[in-house]
């Protein structure tokens, strides 16, 4: 599979056609971007372990259920991807408080929520992603009710599936976002990422962060935590 | 009834005790308050206008099946009204894009809405009360998920029934804000009030506001606005 055209490149990834319409090749990249890109960063290696990560994550679900973009592993940062027609939506999922969750509702850090909270924001940089209800989803005409209902569903699906296996190789699934995309008439699909840059991942014992917050809150090496992911994943067989 | 002891006292109104537990005397205030508070005015008769409106329009919506507190009207800037236990959400329906929702979500104010938006903000002045959604609520406490669905369904009510009466009159509802409180076990109850402090309401013609924006935008007499939505209320009778 040759990489074809660069289409579209967003603070972590890039994604490049190919020579067939309904496939695309992702490039997960080294770079990193934290508030709203005011602060920038790169850890050399960083790309390569979430494209191992986000394929065996993406595996996972598509055994479990959840139907999802990712094809088949490339060499190093590069999968094969289908192409999808992506719906502007962040949709987060969230275990425990933590960012900006903790801020905007005046919680503590760590506190385990008494559900699972289920969050959209409107994908816009201009408008600083501002945070959106179904019925402003709608009325923008962003995604229809039933779209909504199916992406609900499936985060909550992908949550248990990701809590119970991370469980498993004793690290706690505080939150995460999902992206999806349409393919073909009325079936939505996960698509995007999975991986510690866009969930957070606590140590379940140390509460150690393992993900992006290393770098946003320089809490130590991106690389080693994000490593340390991946072999707990590895040694598990996932 | 004999004033009691003040016991809770917002931007628009303070509460005051009775002989009967379950009663409280509400005086609306000549008061006005916008921006979280920065900007600061006052308007004589302010106070007497909304209650003579709220009194109308919670006649109106009792009449057409939505419970809510108001009792009587008394004196003035008086009524007398059933004592609640507030359910710290304001809930915000909204037919057309006006104030924060326009800057949120870069529409341009005066757009009808393709479906009309529901949007609950927690009550929490030191959080500058932030939009919540119904997993937020649920796992703050705030409410219970049926409560939430009477909320919600009762706010629609309201809309339905509003909108029709102020189109008799020559008025758009563009977009307005209540509080729910709870009356014994799992019955939530309309209560705060409904008038041009709460709601936005334009000229159908000519689309001046006749509500709080007049102060908020500094766009005419607070007043002669809210004297002309009672006016057309007494002229139709509501």
């Amino acid at each position: 599979m040759e990489l074809g055209k660069l289409f579209s490149e967003g603070k972590g990834k890039k994604l490049y056609e190919t020579d067939d319409p309904s496939l695309a090749i992702i490039c997960y990249k080294d770079d990193m971007r934290a508030y709203n890109g005011l602060k920038r960063g790169r850890a050399e290696g960083k790309g390569e372990l979430n494209n191992h990560i986000s394929a065996r994550l993406f595996t996972l679900l598509a055994e479990n259920g959840v139907p999802n973009h990712f094809v088949k592993e490339l060499e190093g940062a590069y999968s094969l991807i289908r192409r999808l027609e992506m719906i502007p939506l962040g949709v987060k999922v969230r275990n425990f408080v933590a960012g900006s969750l903790g801020v905007r509702l005046g919680l503590p850090e760590g506190t385990r929520l008494q559900n699972t909270v289920v969050e959209y924001c409107y994908k816009n940089q201009e408008l600083d992603n501002p945070l959106v209800n179904i019925t402003h989803i709608t009325a923008l005409g962003i995604a229809t009710m039933e779209e909504v209902d199916q992406m609900s569903q499936m985060a909550l699906q992908v949550n248990d599936i990701l809590q119970e296996k991370f469980r498993q190789v004793g690290v706690e699934l505080v939150d995460f976002k999902l992206e999806f995309g349409r393919r073909g008439e009325g079936i939505v699909m996960l698509a995007d990422e999975v991986d510690p840059d866009t969930c957070r991942f606590w140590d379940a014992k140390t509460h150690e962060s393992l993900d992006i917050d290393l770098f946003r809150r320089n809490l130590g090496n991106v690389e080693e935590g994000y490593r340390e992911i991946l072999r707990r994943l590895v040694e598990r067989d996932v």
